[in-house]
């Protein structure tokens, strides 16, 4: 049975990115100190391309976070280039010619879009009928492995409300933001959460959620 | 040397108590399950002057929040009977007439009032000079044990913005609250954590951090 899974960094106060993103800035101002923790290792590293990097109790939390993932679903804001209609010489992802994914990759927008096939294994298809059609393409491509959910808040916040999460995953870093987009705002108190599992990784605290329907 | 430790309960979103906060409701509404994990606790029922109670993980974690302790500082509204002044039969404290604190409690008010002894060693002094002033009293009460800070939110926030904490602990239930009183607002982002440990117990996750000057 395929899962819909969301793993995601976020500061002690709750923010996983910071105010004024931009194209120079995509988490915002402020928020690097968000992902310190994965950029040095391997699975980051492998994703991205690269060789090497490190190994340790924070990689294996993140490989894991990475295996049996057969699609994966964000919303315009994280593939960006937004917001608003598609240009004449459209926006292609942060990512280069060959994204961190190497998944199909359903992107929710108000504006159609031919799907979009990178090097590595990502194509990106742009869904406009929404949260529900969007799992449900995605798990249909991913077949009998899970989906992972990207972001942003926005996107996250609706699959929450919906209740449509089933595992979900908090990398916490020791850092106060004070502002910027805040994760679990708009979500409602409906939610009943059981914790999996806690992990405490250098600079990063790791603590995993069922959520339960 | 003294130092002013911090220990509260937190949901996953980051609320220490639910909105609309009354002389019934004192936490709030919906907050119930913020302290559910430490109501059958030893300690916990051991500052109530009760008998017998859980021993197990949570156990040494909120046994080791009320060791070495020597004084209490706490905000008006949690010291309740607020705001505004004092009446002509003043409140005396949620908690009877042996409090759980069994240490002086320095509140922060701004209204003036005679101490009030209370059995079990607990007598409320009433602070009207603000922050630095209730810690330099509290420390001096202390003597060589640590300082405890209560609540509620808005004084908890106006010490740690001060950069007054040396550690906070939360004790993270798998709640989503969606309203409420949050803890690390309006705190600024200038406050260095350095994680000490992270402990997994039944229902909470409690998460020790070194504040840095």
């Amino acid at each position: 049975m395929s899962r819909l899974r969301f793993a995601i960094s976020m500061t002690l106060d709750g923010y996983i990115a910071g105010p004024n993103q931009s194209l120079e800035h995509p988490v915002g101002s402020g928020a690097e100190p968000l992902h310190d923790w994965m950029f040095n290792l391997r699975t980051f590293r492998e994703i991205h391309n690269m060789e090497g990097g490190e190994t340790g109790i924070n990689e294996d939390v993140l490989r894991e976070n990475f295996t049996n993932i057969g699609a994966t679903i964000m919303g315009r804001n994280m593939f960006g280039g937004g917001p608003g209609p598609w240009s004449s010489e459209p926006w292609d992802g942060w990512w280069g010619d060959n994204p961190p994914f190497h998944t199909p990759v359903f992107v929710l927008t108000h504006h159609a879009r031919e799907p979009l096939e990178m090097k590595g294994g990502t194509t990106f298809h742009f869904v406009t009928d929404g949260i529900e059609s969007a799992l449900r393409q995605a798990k249909k491509a991913a077949g009998d492995q899970d989906v992972a959910l990207g972001g942003g808040a926005n996107v996250a916040q609706q699959y929450l409300a919906a209740g449509l999460i089933d595992e979900m995953e908090l990398h916490v870093v020791p850092v106060i933001l004070g502002a910027g987009e805040r994760l679990l705002d708009n979500v409602g108190s409906d939610l009943k959460l059981e914790p999996v599992r806690t992990i405490e990784g250098p600079g990063v605290t790791h603590l995993k959620y069922r959520i339960v329907r």
